[in-house]
């Protein structure tokens, strides 16, 4: 009998109609002989609703009271979702965040999980329940509810299944998996069968928002395996693991395309090329709280360089200040910006023991006359940064170049 | 400094800018000088909405779920009213009913509370908290989350004041106080400055929907020194206490006129005067979870006897085809019943020591050609039944009779 966690995120659960529908896939996977803990967010709508109502009293409430207040979402999903498992006559036993030991640091709004005490879940499942978790809580060591912050309920449905060594992660979604790329930009792009925890961390956080990226990291960590899935479609989605040696996983050189239009480009020209150049141009920046992606330092003639790199673009602006004082101070020539560029990604485990992988990406893009702002290499992916309006173009043309279309029916 | 437990309702709490006016009536306290523990009921409207969530799924959803599900109104107010004294510039902490040990039975929707664990809320206190606890709620042995059923945030007020010996546990409501009588039946009836809890019982068994019966009990049982207050308007409410010896209560006979319209009234006649014969009348009555009220019986010259008793006025058909079984076994010669009554009491601790009360009663009713049905007498109440259609007739002029007018200002 294989342990099964499930995660269904609010959509899922945004009415009573659509509990009753997870209600019933649940059941599926029990009579399917299967233990099942799932995993459920608020319904949709209900977070904002209780945030509104502290935003009356006041813009910015206390951290440890908001947490008490939110959580509440989620607690509501569970006794319903559990009251709608035994209508259709299985047992089933909600538990809160703090009810199952969600122990997490007191990060409120953004606690991170520490332990789960997993003995009462594993004697209810024994006894035949179907477990119904509240995610995105936990409780800290003084008792305080705590919250997770984005995403949370992810890492709620992964910690459960790694604490109770689940066979598999099953999260629920609007997809029906992890595709090639986008297909809104390229309608022929493929689900794939298989990725791993690495390819799909360099998919998610260059924009493919299927899954939290924790959620990921953390899964990776226990090395549970995750699945993505449609909440309402049947279908085998899409298996995020570790590349085994044994098993046999696609042997696509590149899994997928990434793109992210969410940053913007600083440029500042004619600094002194001497040590410590870096830390001057990016300390003021990250004491400003001010994320940095790319970094790329070209080595001048003159005994000069310069120095370009990404943030995200609503901190464009305030970077761009801050540069603009690095500038005057340091001396340098120039400063510039540009917040309309794309990042474009091509990940693939396979391109570790392929070369002209980054040859082929030029020049696919070359062909179509793009030009090339900035690249960045890591060992499992290709990222160039270019003007944001050749977006779909640059995308379709590397899905097409590197095969990654839906192949019709055999 | 005093421990002052303050419990507001859900109409006090109903809407954001209501749970701002109970902030500022909180930190008012705490400026006089006293440590307060504020509990808090749902919203109003808040757990009807969520009950209403739960019939859509089932008629009759799984207790335990119901309990999880109808907890998470006073975990959001408990949230909000914390963040509106902390906007007001004052240290507060909210707790669940989990959170601050409400240890109960597993008596789902009507769990009774056994124990509280006061240590970390008096830490809390000490270090300059206001708290702020959900009401109506607690957690059974096994940490599963009970509630307490009608009024049961009434009883966790009185539940925290007996734990942390609280000076006062004040229950704001919608009347500035405990009053004579119905101020809708008699204009002139008069707020009482103190009640005990005796009287306070009987008040509000008798349809004086002021308290809830258990918290009376439990306050009584514990010595907590109750006060109804008014939550918007001010004014020193109505103090419920024991007679102590020392202190001066008021020296009225009779401290109020309760009356219950909501009994119904069942008279069996001719049957057979023998021991035994109540038990097999009202045995078959128990059995169907009908509660019998008042029970009268008359010795007939015959070897027979009537029996007359009133149950409340739902059960009444239900009791009547009972009563109509047990008269065809029985024998006897008639079953006869009226749900048309008004039982009306006289309360007063006073009655103790005064002669002469029950006749002037009976005189006053007799004057205004009112027939009395049945009486029944305690060492601190006389009750009547008479016909619905006497019930202002009667209680105005009780109320005359027995000087409880309020008197214009000296």
């Amino acid at each position: 009998m294989a342990l099964i966690v499930q995660k269904y995120g609010g959509t899922s659960v945004g009415t009573v109609e659509k509990i009753e529908g997870v209600a019933q896939k649940v059941i599926a996977t029990v009579e399917q002989g299967n233990q099942v803990i799932v995993v459920v967010s608020a319904m949709s709508g209900e977070t904002n609703r209780l945030i509104e109502l502290a935003k009356q009293i006041d813009d910015c409430p206390a951290p440890r009271e908001y947490d008490v207040l939110v959580s509440t979402g989620e607690q509501v999903t569970i006794a319903l979702l559990s009251m709608a498992i035994m209508k259709f006559g299985h047992k089933a036993k909600s538990y809160t965040g703090a009810q199952v030991n969600i122990r997490t640091d007191n990060a409120y709004s953004k606690a991170r999980i520490i332990d789960i005490d997993e003995a009462r879940v594993r004697a209810d499942l024994e006894a035949g329940n179907i477990i119904v978790v509240a995610g995105f809580q936990g409780m800290d060591e003084q008792g305080n509810i705590t919250t997770l912050g984005r995403g949370g309920s992810d890492t709620t449905a992964v910690a459960m299944a790694a604490a109770l060594k689940a066979e598999e992660c099953q999260i629920y979604t609007d997809v029906d998996g992890v595709y090639t790329t986008d297909p809104r930009v390229v309608p022929n792009a493929r689900r794939l069968e298989k990725i791993t925890f690495e390819e799909m961390l360099e998919m998610a956080s260059l924009g493919s928002k299927v899954l939290q990226i924790r959620a990921v990291e953390f899964a990776g960590k226990y090395g549970v395996p995750l699945r993505v899935l449609h909440s309402t479609e049947d279908g085998p989605g899409t298996l995020i693991s570790y590349d085994n040696e044994g098993e046999t996983m696609e042997d696509a050189v590149i899994s997928g395309i990434a793109f992210n239009r969410d940053e913007a480009e600083l440029t500042i020209t004619g600094v002194p090329d001497q040590p410590g150049i870096a830390y001057q141009i990016l300390g003021p920046i990250g004491e400003a709280n001010v994320e940095v992606d790319m970094i790329i330092q070209n080595v001048g003639a003159d005994g000069c360089t310069d120095f370009t790199f990404t943030v995200h673009r609503t901190d464009y602006q305030k970077a761009l200040e801050i540069l603009e004082k690095t500038s005057q101070k340091l001396g340098a020539r120039e400063v510039s910006g540009d917040a309309t560029i794309v990042k474009i990604s091509l990940v693939g485990v396979g391109m570790r023991s392929h070369a002209g992988i980054a040859s082929t990406m030029f020049k696919t893009l070359a062909d179509d006359s793009i030009n090339i702002r900035m690249i960045s290499t890591s060992e499992i992916k290709i990222s160039v940064v270019v003007d944001e309006k050749y977006t779909e173009l640059a995308v379709r043309a590397l899905h097409k170049a590197f095969d990654l279309e839906e192949k019709p029916a055999a």
